[in-house]
C-alpha cells in the first residue's frame, strides 16, 4: 500500500525493538503468558493489591451522583476537579504545580506522544538515558525523532556524559529538542538520580537552555517512602513533568497527566483534542472520587510493601543463583532490576532458551534506540508473587550458569 | 520556544477553525455554557436518556467478577471479547467484519488520528466532504495533510464532483491518500448518501484505486431505523471503517474502533501502542458486558426517539421562524441540521449577536479546511429538550430576520 515516513518508521521500530516478525512476537507472547512460565518480563502493577471494593463503591457513587456528566464528553484539558486532586498527588511528592498547568492524558504514554508530536520534526534529536523506557522510544520513533542515549549508572543519568553529549552535538551544529529522563526508579534500569546529580543536572539544564521531559511513574513507590527533589522543583520553567495513576491506583483507568507552562500547555490541549477529543469522564470522575474520599496514601503504602517484599525476594535469589560475573542494580523502589551479562552472552539469543526453561524477561535491546543492550536484560518484580519470582530467577540463573560454562569452555574464560 | 511544523499547524488550525484567539474562545464558551443560553452548538449526546442503573449494574458485575483484569493494562488491539461484541454491533447495521480486523480506539477520533498518522506526510492530500467533521479536519491538520473538499448536497457527497476532483488532481500529478467520508447523517450537514450514489461511489473508488475512511457514528440513529449499505460492504478491501459507542451508549467511555485489512491493522495497532499503550480495560469490560447482557438495541431505540422528537421540533420551528431565503437540510437521523444563509449574512460575524440573544451555534467556517462556510451554520438538536430547541431556533430566526432586513435596507434586496 502507500508508504509514508511514519509507516517506514513503524516498520523499522517494530523490527528493531523486537528483533523479530509480528507473528514471532505473537508466538513469544503466547508462550510467555502460559501459566507454567514465570514472567519477569511485563511491567504490570499488581492490581490484586488494590482495594477493589473501594473502587466499586467510588464508581457507584459517581454513577449515582454524577452519571450524566460521567458518561458525557469532557473538556480537552481534563476534569477541573481531577486536576486539583492531581496537584495534591504531586504535592505529596513535593512537586509544585497548579491545576491550570495540568493536562490529563491517557496514561503517561500519551503525554510523551503529545510532547513528541509538538516538538519533533523528522530528524530532530531527543536525548534519553541509555537504557530508556521502551514506550517513550516508540512514541519518539513515530515522529521520526532520532534518540541519542546518555549513559546512566547506579546513581542515574551521568551529568558529565550529558554535558559531553551536548557539546559534541553542538560542535556538529545540532541541538536536542529535549532531554527525556526518568529520575526515580528508572525503567528499565531500576536506579535513581542521586541528590547531588540532580543539582548538577539542574545547572547543566539552565546553562544549555535545555527543555526536559521528566517522567515520574514510580516516585511514590520508593520502598522507604523517601522523596527526591523533582527537576520540576529545581528548574520549573524548563520542565514538562509527566505523571500517571497507573502505579499508585490502576493502569486500567488510563489516567496520566502532564504539567507544562501555559503557552505550551495550550498547544498540548489542542493536540490532545485532535488525538482523541478528551479523556474518559467516567474514569476521571472515579479517580477524582478516589483521591477525594479514600485513604489513597495508605493504598500507596500497600503497593510499596508488596513491591518491596518482591524486590527483596528477587535480590536474594539473584545473590543465590546468578553467576557472580553478572551485575545488577539494587533498586530502592519501582518495578525493575537491570542485569548486565558477562561477555559472550546475548540476552536476545538467550530468550528462546529461557522460555523453554519457563521464565521470561525483556532483552536489553528493547531499551535502546540505535542498537545496544544485547549485554543486558530487564527483570520485573512487580507482578508475580515472591515465591514465583525466586523460582523464575533460579531458572534463569541456572540457564545463565550453564550458558556461561559453555561459552567459557569454547572461547576460554572471558567473563 | 522551539517551533516545529506541527506547532505551526496547530497555531494555524486554532486560528482558522475558530477565527479568534484562545482567550476569545474561552470567553465564548464561558458565555455559551451559561444556563440562559440555548446551545445549539455542541454535539453532545443526551446521556440522561441512557439507563444509568443498568450501566451501574454492569459496572458492579465487572468489578466483582473481573476486577483485577479490568483495572489492569490491556492489549494494544483491544479486548478480544469486546471486539466480538463490536462485530455484532456492526452486524446489526449490515457491516461485515471479523474481530481480528477490529482495533479498539479512544472514540472514533483516535481512529482518524492513527489513520492520518500512518498515511499522511506533510503536504499529502486528503479528500473530505465540504463541509466535514471539524475533529477530522483537526486530526489531519496535525499531520500537515492538505484537505481538498468535495461538495455535498441533500443526497450526500456528489460523485460527479468527486470524479472531477480526482481528475483535476491527477492532471497536476497529485493523488489523495484517502477519501474521508461520513455517509450517514453527516456531521455537520445532516444529509445521507443516497443508495444510488453509494453504488456510483463504489465504482469510482474501484476505478481510481482509492482508499476510503468511512466514519459512521450516526448510522444506527436513523429515525426510522432504516439501514443503508456501508461502503465497507460494497468495496471492503478499500475501506477503513470507523465506529464509535459514543452515540449508541456513552461518549464518557471513550470507546471507538476501526476495521482495517490485516497489514494495515498491524501497523495501526503499533501506532495505538505508541500513542497510549492500550485502551482502558475498565471501560472496555463495561462496554463488553453492556452488549452481552443488556437490551442494547432497545437503548438505541430510546435514543432514536429522543432525537427524532427534537429534530421534529427544530424543523417545525425553522419553518415557523427562519427567513424563507435560508435553506436547511431535513435530516432523517443523527444530530445536525445545516443551514445556508442568504447573501449578505456571515455566520461568524453573527455569532456574537446570537450569543447576546442567548442562543449558540457553530459557524460553518469550522467545517472547512481552506476557508469557506461563512454562509452556513450548524444547528444541533441532540442535547437540549424540544421546547428549548424551539426557543433557541426562534431567537436565532428573529435575529436573522432583523439582520436580513438591515442588509436589504442598506444594500438592496439580494437574498
Amino acid at each position: 500500500m502507500r508508504t509514508t515516513r511514519t509507516e517506514l518508521y513503524v516498520d523499522r521500530y517494530a523490527e528493531r525493538t523486537r528483533g523479530m516478525t509480528a507473528s514471532e512476537i505473537r508466538a513469544l507472547f503466547a508462550v510467555a503468558t502460559r501459566p507454567e512460565v514465570v514472567s519477569l518480563a511485563g511491567g504490570m502493577p499488581y492490581t490484586a493489591a488494590l482495594d477493589h471494593a473501594a473502587v466499586a463503591a467510588v464508581t457507584q457513587e459517581v454513577l449515582r451522583t454524577a452519571g450524566s456528566d460521567a458518561l458525557q464528553y469532557g473538556g480537552g484539558q481534563g476534569l477541573a476537579t481531577l486536576r486539583e486532586r492531581l496537584v495534591e498527588v504531586m504535592a505529596a511528592e513535593g512537586v509544585p504545580a497548579t491545576p491550570d498547568e495540568v493536562v490529563v492524558t491517557t496514561g503517561g504514554q500519551q503525554a510523551l506522544d503529545l510532547v513528541a508530536k509538538l516538538f519533533c520534526d523528522a530528524g530532530d534529536l531527543v536525548l534519553a538515558e541509555g537504557p530508556s523506557y521502551v514506550g517513550a522510544l516508540g512514541a519518539f520513533a513515530t515522529y521520526q525523532a532520532e534518540v541519542v542515549h546518555v549513559p546512566l549508572d547506579d546513581d542515574g543519568l551521568e551529568p558529565d556524559a550529558l554535558e559531553a553529549t551536548l557539546e559534541r552535538l553542538a560542535s556538529g551544529g545540532r541541538r536536542p529538542k529535549f532531554l527525556y529522563t526518568i529520575p526515580n526508579h528508572q525503567n528499565p534500569a531500576g536506579c535513581s538520580l542521586s541528590g547531588r546529580r540532580r543539582e548538577d543536572l539542574a545547572e547543566i539544564i539552565e546553562r544549555h537552555d535545555l527543555l526536559v521531559v521528566e517522567d515520574n511513574p514510580y516516585g511514590l513507590l520508593d520502598f522507604k517512602g523517601e522523596l527526591r527533589p523533582a527537576l520540576r522543583s529545581l528548574v520549573p520553567d524548563r520542565v514538562i513533568y509527566v505523571g500517571t495513576l497507573s502505579k499508585i491506583l490502576s493502569p486500567g483507568l488510563r489516567i496520566g497527566w502532564l504539567v507544562a507552562p501555559e503557552p505550551v500547555r495550550d498547544k498540548l490541549v489542542l493536540l490532545k483534542e485532535a488525538a482523541d477529543l478528551c479523556q474518559s469522564n467516567f474514569t476521571q470522575f472515579v479517580a477524582e472520587r478516589w483521591f477525594a474520599t479514600q485513604p489513597w496514601l495508605q493504598q500507596v503504602e500497600t503497593f510499596r510493601e508488596v513491591y518491596r517484599e518482591r524486590c527483596d525476594a528477587m535480590l536474594a535469589e539473584l545473590d543465590a543463583s546468578f553467576p557472580p560475573s553478572c551485575h545488577w542494580t539494587v533498586p530502592t523502589g519501582g518495578f525493575f532490576v537491570w542485569v548486565r551479562l558477562p561477555n559472550g552472552l546475548d540476552s536476545r539469543e538467550l530468550l528462546a532458551k529461557a522460555l523453554s526453561e519457563r521464565v521470561a524477561y525483556v532483552p536489553g535491546t528493547a531499551f535502546y534506540a540505535g542498537g545496544g543492550g544485547a549485554d543486558a536484560l530487564r527483570l520485573s518484580f512487580c507482578y508475580p508473587p515472591a515465591e514465583r519470582i525466586r523460582e523464575g530467577v533460579r531458572r534463569l540463573g541456572e540457564l545463565l550458569t550453564d550458558e556461561l560454562e559453555l561459552v567459557n569452555a569454547v572461547y576460554g574464560r572471558r567473563a
